[in-house]
């Protein structure tokens, strides 16, 4: 392979010729070979092409750089999101917990990329923009990194996230109506309950995703707040008076989102508390999601032996022993994907709690999971949506004879005869196997009219 | 111990004479040996205490209970809410998963004890109050539970935990302004840096706070809607017509707090979202207020060898082999209840995804698990800002000595300089040993006027 | 109240004057009001007692305490080992993270009680015992919490929780053998799959347990190691020579397990990874033990509308408002205790990542945690096994009539006729709602004689 | 895009013509389009390699496959473990919860590159190998994936975790032999306390990963059962007499490490306790780590305003705005990974709770957390050695003006004046900002030469 020579203020590091990173991205990759390479998200760098474009018109603005740079910086910014500069970016998430090296990384390719869009060759001459005084301008990494963050999780919620919960939610919404008259047994503690209407059972797994997404919502303002223009510690040194509110305007119009200066820098360097709020909603999702997958993997159990009330949607083989086999897989994914969002909202957790004075220094790590949690929620949502939800269906036949057989339908005699008579009966068909009415009548409790005109599934709903 | 006979469905049971519960409670005391006795929490028998009284005048103005049973069991409660008959709720947290046996244990309390007031030994003659049909009238425990869940945890937010972090958050505000000119080094990676206040420093602490009492706040209208009307699977078979939103008026009443019916009753019993997602914002309470505690301890430590910035109360002797020593212990009580309140997140979360059906039978843990985190919260709050937060005492000396001494003040010449020269400057005083003037003024980048006029901690903030 | 004053290092202090306990005690209890009182667990005050005891023959055996002290220390914590004291300790979790009041709280309580066994009352005279200089001597808080903590968990451990899962081990492993003819359906992704004998499906619960015990025994090791002899920061500062041995030797003896010095002191006190690494092990029994409660409890459900391959004992009412319903609550007891556990576990985590140079100061939080999830563990197999799994018995009936029903035992003619053509029979019949035998010889596939020879469900175990 | 016509159970599949995958493959791709693609781990894919090539043998020994399909069949495992045929496994994490379609993945692209390699076209004739019938024989998903899991487990932990983490003790063991008379303050609850050596205090942090070390390998055996003779359920339908036994023999013999055949199959499909009990040792390092290099990077914080007592490598520039400062960055990386590890492990914990009946369908995520843990610690481990630990050395300077600086000194008092003259002597030097022996004397507890003769730091380690 062919080098180069770049250099940082420790000296000259050995480069890959054909790459636009510098001296301090190469010193990363060799000092953290740690995990897959180039693991730090995509998302990320393109919060970063968004945050170094917002920050040269805001500079630009405020005077302290010239319009010429801040068009050479925005034309690479707009090449990065626009995905031309994808093998650029090869650090990892494992590097220094500012996310430093990942800023520079970004600043390095801007620099040497705009050298060459103006016509020369890296190192050649001196750089017409500097990583360090140019496009880092009025920045830090500490303020850089989690404006990164909050942008690249923001757009992931709202993009991916709510549009695929709300997507399964308007499904289940509708399967409530759908059902609505579909009178079934309930269950409670698994064992046989009082009746209700599937549709009843469904719209308690739409309110669990409605009450999700509220809360997830609900997050949003705090996820808004980005720390650009508190540069190294949070007090703004070295930036422009107006900055900080001016680049996040800039921010907002470039991304469409409302993206406003965070209220208290200080906090939002040291603390990542956004991400662990937003985050905490991610997994309150993930704990309704594997409630509703799990019922609906009992619910659709069988073909013979199981619960076998509804039908999903059979996708494909599944078994490579047991020919003629089908699963509920995608309850699989979906529970899958749960495990995996409780799991991150703990190393989340972890990180957040351990910030140092004026940094936190788990932004790395905090980011991933976040962005793979909203990822995985979307996606799996809109899986889980199109390839199972949509397609439930009621086994009529199987809902009707076991509601007819419940001994639970006694519950409706309570206010007739009292619970302990009531109890009676259920126990005594119970034991021999007989039902309600029978013992209802043997035992001279109700009369078979009384019986017939109290005990009505479709009325106990 | 004297026993006398009390009867469920399944038959008679020895209970000891002079308690007044019943049957299944005695039961439920028999097959449940698991930690430590009578661990279900106080707060949940007050909130069933509310409710049982809320439904015994929600059914009497529904016609389905007479005046005077609705007051005897009205009384009963009022006794409980004084703290009169605490020897009465023997059962633990282990026991079945929707609470049904402590919903029995009031059950069973309310009629016994309303039969003696009413002047009759317990089992004397036919009960005046039956457990089932007259206390549990228009309930099951799938809806009672629920809602002595909600308001036990309700009220100790806003009773404990709002208050206790509201305060430790108001001092944190007011040392913030207090020291709002105190210039003292920064440190980012544990490593020197750029200064700032004290009293910035403080009011990142502070807006930590601020948002997380938001996003606690946030979550509070989920919480107050409450599950009873539903009774045994969420339809609200055999209540009265209007019930469930007069029943919720009442323990509106009842509590001064503003709970509501829930709308859809199904997920309110097969789901505790709520619990998930009030619990969520009490986590990242705990995320904070580490991270707060430790910086704090780390800025006090020393008091010759360590970092030595502020002052904290000195409480008591430390060390019971080290004469003389002094530790931070609000902020090791504190950080402990913030490690607790993390594994509760989990637990709760290990609950709530594991509903079946049209029920959720993790409640008591997951109550169990709010309780403590909301209170201990709370309360670590109060602690650490009486003893600790209140007296929050600059060291001046230390935070000058080391403020002039920092090598970080370089970055106030980038804009003059340059990145790359200013880096020169900190790296040969830093092996030198020697001053950012001396070596600014010795390699010629910078003349003492101009560093003089150009490196001022004070204008850095 | 009474009250009587006490000196320690810092001055004087009030004191309840019916109490035993002295100034620091005291600070203790008004600087910590944080959740209930006196929530330090008893194992550990007992913990303090057997170490403080040792400490004293082994001081006396070294010449550095007098035998005449040394009974008379002995002699009290003789009294609290027998539960005579248990109100003089009143102190919370949620306080110094070293439980360095605790420890002093027993110094305290050793030294006053013992002046008055010799005949004085507190504070009178000069007194015999003191508490740093004698009942502490060759300790620190530092060295001693964690012997306390390593007592109490290895005691809990051995006492509770492995006879617990012994228990329900052999229960299982009765079960297994007793069953282990009773062909059944086997199920996979919750759908009908090949069978099992229900002795099998057992077998793999006895197993989990057979492994989780095994996990658990290997761990002791570590717990068995105590830090006693390491002073304030493990060099044993002020402690006779050979003591760190001997001290390990009588603790070993009084409690009669295989406690020894612990080898690197540095560990013992700044890292609890023992008690990690134990409670990991605990954390896996409680994810075996959630997997085979829940299987339990699947296999029970109906009575009618469920899977209802087992019986499960019927220990009590089930409802307050479903007359007759009976409900798997044991396995729900079970399955509560299981996410608790697994919360605690990060708990743990959380306290153990987060020590400090010389000390890790979330001791208390740590080993509350550990002893309620050993504590409950044990307790809550045991009533799982005497309440539950002792009186599982097959439902034969239902039994055979699922696995006579099963599609799934098609599998048996992949190596007969290939997987392809088993599928197509097997669809067919589900489609068709026949039976394998039938479409198998209409599709022309296999013969009925061949088909009866080859199918056999007890063959495919 | 060009495509071919493959052909499962469930009918037809449009498959791009240029790859050996089939129908079910396909399939997966199209209906779990969540996440990146391809995030199955590769390991999982040279886990199946050994595997499928194991039961290539084992069948042909038993006479139930001829030699020459064996041959054909280990050839393209040979292919696959040679990383010749990368791009054939497109497959997610978030498909089904047994990993059936990996494992179908696997058994077509075995087959269908099989047919090439004898020199046909895919789809033309009859195939040679049949993906089900051949490559799968005497297999299921259901005991294949989890052999590949423990596979790739065992061979992760055993090729990087555990060298990753010795490579690390063994430094940190030569630096406590290094400066095991480099005498330093010690510090308790971030307090100044009783000297220790810089030796010592390391050796605690090498003792810490000797238990890591330790416990995990107490792990291994469990890890090294295989399930693979199971088939569907654990009874081995449709396998040869044998072969559990013979098959976990090849693969003991193509891995080179110590698998066997699990004792209860059943246990092996339903539960994944073992990659539970393994991680939990993982987990026990990574709050090891955690510690460790927490502790570093306090001890090297600075330059100026820290505590400054050891030099750690300057690895890269620190900061893009702060010019000249270095950062702790391989501290952060590591515990970053820890951060990762401990969220990991309650994703496992979640995984590995919820099998149902006669298997957990948690495997895929299960076995990618487990990686990617086992990957990070042991990639962690050896950067921060190479980077770090090696690097440590002394600040002689700043840690003996430490430590003659410290109040804690008068520890050694203790048993000559008590601890309360001792305490007084401290706290008044404290007050007055004077020396330990300043006070002694005045106070007349000590003479001068008694001071000197009693309070020798190097004597108190």
């Amino acid at each position: 392979m062919k080098y180069r020579i770049e250099k940082d203020t420790m000296g000259e590091v050995q480069v890959p010729a054909d790459k636009y990173w510098g001296a301090q991205t190469e010193r990363s990759r060799n000092n953290f070979k740690i995990g897959a390479s180039a693991s730090m998200p995509q998302e990320i760098i393109e919060g970063f092409a968004y945050l170094k474009k917002a920050a040269a018109y805001a500079n630009a603005d405020l005077g302290v750089l010239p319009a010429e740079k801040r068009d050479a910086i925005a034309a690479v910014c707009d090449e990065i999101l626009a995905g031309q500069l994808k093998d650029e970016f090869p650090l990892v998430i494992w590097q220094t917990g500012s996310g430093t090296q990942s800023n520079m990384n970004v600043n390095e390719v801007v620099a040497n990329r705009a050298q060459v869009l103006k016509g020369f060759n890296i190192g050649e001459d001196e750089p017409f923009i500097k990583a360090n005084d140019d496009v880092n301008k009025s920045q830090s990494s500490n303020d850089t990194f989690p404006t990164a963050m909050h942008i690249a999780a923001y757009k992931m919620v709202v993009e991916t996230t709510i549009p695929g919960v709300e997507k399964l939610h308007a499904t289940l919404a509708a399967k409530a109506a759908e059902f609505k008259d579909v009178v079934k047994i309930g269950r409670t503690h698994l064992m046989d309950a009082t009746p209700l209407t599937l549709g009843q059972e469904i719209s308690g797994y739409a309110a669990q995703l409605s009450f999700g997404l509220k809360a997830l919502k609900n997050t949003l303002a705090h996820l808004s707040e980005i720390a650009l223009g508190g540069t190294a510690v949070g007090t703004g040194l070295n930036t422009p008076k107006g900055y900080d509110v001016k680049v996040a305007e800039y921010i907002a119009k470039f991304t469409n989102l409302p993206f406003v200066t965070a209220e208290n820098k200080f906090e939002a360097l040291a603390a990542h508390d956004a991400i662990v709020e937003t985050h905490g909603a991610l997994k309150q999702l993930a704990v309704s999601l594997n409630k509703i997958a799990n019922d609906i993997r009992m619910l659709a159990s069988g073909p013979r032996s199981g619960i076998g009330e509804i039908h999903i949607p059979e996708n494909e083989p599944g078994s490579s022993i047991m020919p003629g086999k089908v699963n509920p897989t995608q309850c699989e994914a979906l529970t899958m994907v749960c495990a995996q969002v409780i799991g991150n909202d703990m190393a989340i957790a972890v990180g957040g709690m351990q910030g140092h004075y004026e940094l936190n220094v788990f932004k790395p790590v905090m980011a991933a999971n976040f962005l793979q949690s909203a990822r995985l929620l979307g996606d799996a949502c809109v899986s889980f949506d199109e390839h199972c939800a949509q397609g439930i269906e009621p086994n009529y036949r199987r809902i009707k004879e076991l509601v007819d057989n419940s001994l639970m339908l006694v519950t409706a005699l309570n206010t007739k005869i009292g619970y302990y008579k009531a109890a009676e009966i259920a126990q005594t068909a119970h034991k021999n196997g007989t039902t309600l009415k029978d013992e209802a009548v043997r035992l001279g409790y109700v009369s078979p009219e009384d019986f017939d005109a109290w005990v009505k599934p479709e009325e106990m709903v």
